[in-house]
């Protein structure tokens, strides 16, 4: 079926909130960790985490202002730190749970059971149970046509199980159970089809082998 | 294992990219279809489409200016417009393909074996294979501090198989084969956990139904 813009304005708004949510294809599913300047915690699931560059290693995502992100956005701004936590098959739900309009002196992490870890590296605290951290320290932000922030950051530190890097510097994420999420509230786990050769104009695609 | 910010800088160049391309998790998977003041079609793969806003419906997307993407930011910039199209499991290698350098005047359509499908609507081309196919108009781009560049577009039409559309709204991309990629070239099918409910702080986390 076909459907226009037309079409898309005239939706109910949470209709069309989990349509065009559903467009982009599969997102990566983070929890963002953060402290204000009592070092209170402060956790929020984001599924717009996305790789900018590796050289210097730079990583963005948005945040929209009037969301339950703006407590991540108000601390990262104040502390100019944050971490990114891969959400995995065995914290799916409490990750989600971090979403409810929890009270300002309520710590997400309390509410939901997940545990603030911290590091000496950083002023913000990262969620024990992940098992593919990163450390953040925030560079600069942009505002988009709709208020959206666009929110970049550099990695400071990086922690996951030697069990899932390749010989190559690949990271099997399969192995460690990242989950990814397809519109708004539909968690996804994945299956390899194969990792293909840096692709060449004279040659056809190349599987390349994984180890585990 | 920890790694730091030094140990990063210390990486050899692809073991680097290879490596902090897999820190984000799982990544959207597309087709970027565009044409040349002359028709010529070009198709790209990206693997960095992102929801930005439902209302408006705004869809934002990375380009390295020294990639093989700079056709499809030429393409963009000149005419206005562009397609995505969704990476499913059986054009996964012929996407990937799409990543090689083949000279401008060789289009990757004919390259691949992928076939242009025009619209009415826009002047840049559908792929035809392709389950899920949105139609965009290209809005704004910011540069960032990489010289990557972020590329906004609203949407202007979308196609999908009805048979995946849920009651409300939400879109069961497993069941058209979607993929993502995670790291620089691993592709993966996924597999649903669940839908969860929107969260409240004084519910626990509760199961969705999904009907196919």
């Amino acid at each position: 079926m076909k459907i226009s813009r037309d079409d898309i304005s005239a939706m109910e708004k949470r209709y069309r909130a989990q349509l065009v949510n559903s467009l982009p294809g599969l997102k990566s599913a983070n929890l963002i960790g953060t402290a204000d300047e009592n070092g209170h915690p402060n956790c929020a699931i984001v599924s717009s985490v996305v790789h900018l560059g590796s050289d210097p290693p730079l990583l963005g995502m948005f945040s929209r202002p009037h969301s339950v992100e703006r407590h991540t956005w108000e601390n990262l701004k104040a502390s100019g730190f944050y971490t990114i936590n891969h959400v995995h098959d065995g914290i799916w739900k409490e990750a989600h749970q971090t979403s409810a309009r929890y009270p300002r002196e309520l710590s997400e992490f309390e509410a939901t059971g997940l545990t603030p870890h911290w590091s000496d590296s950083l002023p913000a605290p990262y969620v024990r149970e992940a098992r593919l951290r990163i450390g953040m320290k925030f560079l600069e932000h942009h505002e988009l046509p709709n208020q959206c922030l666009f929110i970049i950051g550099e990695i400071v530190e990086a922690e996951f199980p030697e069990s899932a890097l390749q010989a190559d510097g690949h990271l099997l994420l399969e192995a460690i159970g990242t989950c990814g999420i397809s519109g708004v509230d539909h968690y996804h786990q994945f299956k390899s089809l194969g990792r293909l050769a840096y692709a060449k104009p004279e040659l056809p695609p190349r599987e390349l082998k994984t180890s585990s």
